[in-house]
């Protein structure tokens, strides 16, 4: 028996999500079924966090324990010939029994690109938000520093979600600005659904001067999802990286 | 009448190429259509270089003639209203009327991208040349000083072209190593057909270590396709910009 951590990278576009869904072909089932073929036997595959439809991945992290041992570079090579081309195992790394994707997550970071410019780039379009018009940045970037630290994130939680707490901790909430292209970084212990989505709504509402950059603390205060802004789409949010402790004891 | 020269960018994976042809969907056909709806009668769009089917642009430039007058910009956003999201106008300028965007070009720079890496990014895919293995880059940039300068290009020209004269000048051809990707930046006066992507499945020979760099020279010399590399697949180049006489006069 041998447990992998892989590491993927997929464009979230033509698939409903990473968890396992009848209704169509997710990310998960991709692995799964890849893995049943090469192990003879259902595999189950735990992933770092649950991407949404739409929602790409640089470095989603999956676990999975396989029958077989097998050098970690072969398995990457059958598992990217197996799976169609916007799904990519970027690397394969042999772990402890114990290991598990989502359990042993210490950070996640997200990034949400918006595209301020009139004109969305074609290579652009199914990687950001068209959002044209005048934005206050300064603006946004000081609601953005309200944000970082431990606090209920309720009011920021999508709906059909039971999460026993809303406290999380944002580690660091940045926004970079390379002119037409606005990205948001965040890094947390944990994620509500859709919070990051509803995060990038809010400070857009204070971006465009509706709202100033406060308002985000009072809606954050509120635990109140209708105070806060709209949900941003599904196409403009990227899972960059999952961090974990092995990581972070490995660095000098 | 107004004369406006069009400054598009497109993905052309799911297109025919530029030119307009019975068999599919080309820009040129996409352009004109839109056109005729706007000025209602037929409006011919000429374009700076014909990309083939695949080819992407980034600053493709196109002319055309209209009976209305019009603000560029209002052409721009009702141009991008009727277009697919992965063509759009990046600006129109209003021209004098002799302005036509072929005859008129001084230069065009094409990148060609490779990704040299053992896997294919997802968001590389639809981009770039997946061609993993050790390549000497070093040599690749010797061949590519070779190519610098005014030649007989004829051993670098597609089947099917009828060009008068295969003598053209290649102002600058660099190559940018940036880990994993790979991108060959090519200005010259003129290319023939195939020109850039021959001229990358021959640097690729040579970066590959079957050939020494001033293989490229008796390739050239010997005036015949047969002796050059194979022609690289058509995804992984981007017509990136077209140079005219009026833009050089602007600068300083």
């Amino acid at each position: 028996m041998a447990t992998f951590k892989l590491t993927l990278a997929y464009d979230g576009t033509d698939y409903i999500g990473w968890q396992r869904q009848a209704t169509g072909v997710s990310i998960q089932g991709l692995l799964e079924d890849a893995l049943r073929e090469f192990d003879d036997r259902d595999v189950a595959v735990a992933g770092a966090g649950r991407t949404d439809a739409g929602v790409h991945a640089l470095g989603q992290v999956a676990s999975c324990s396989l029958d077989r041992t097998i050098d970690p570079r072969t398995l990457t090579r059958a598992l990217n010939y197996k799976l169609p081309h916007d799904v990519r195992v970027r690397r394969a790394r042999a772990m402890p029994p114990s290991f598990h994707a989502r359990f042993d997550a210490h950070q996640k970071t997200y990034r949400y690109r918006l595209w301020n410019g009139s004109v969305l780039s074609p290579f652009q379009c199914r990687y950001a938000w068209h959002l044209p018009g005048a934005l206050d940045i300064a603006a946004m970037c000081d609601a953005a520093r309200l944000v970082e630290g431990t606090h209920d994130f309720a009011a920021f939680q999508g709906q059909g979600s039971d999460r026993s707490t809303t406290t999380r901790t944002v580690n660091r909430l940045r926004i970079a600005d390379c002119g037409s292209r606005i990205d948001f970084e965040i890094s947390g212990n944990g994620f509500l659904r859709h919070m990051v989505r509803i995060l990038v709504g809010t400070l857009v509402e204070i971006g465009r001067g509706r709202r100033d950059s406060r308002w985000v603390s009072e809606v954050m205060a509120s635990r109140d999802r209708n105070q806060a802004g709209q949900t941003a789409p599904a196409h403009g949010l990227f899972l960059v990286s999952v961090q974990y402790r092995h990581e972070l004891a490995a660095e000098p």
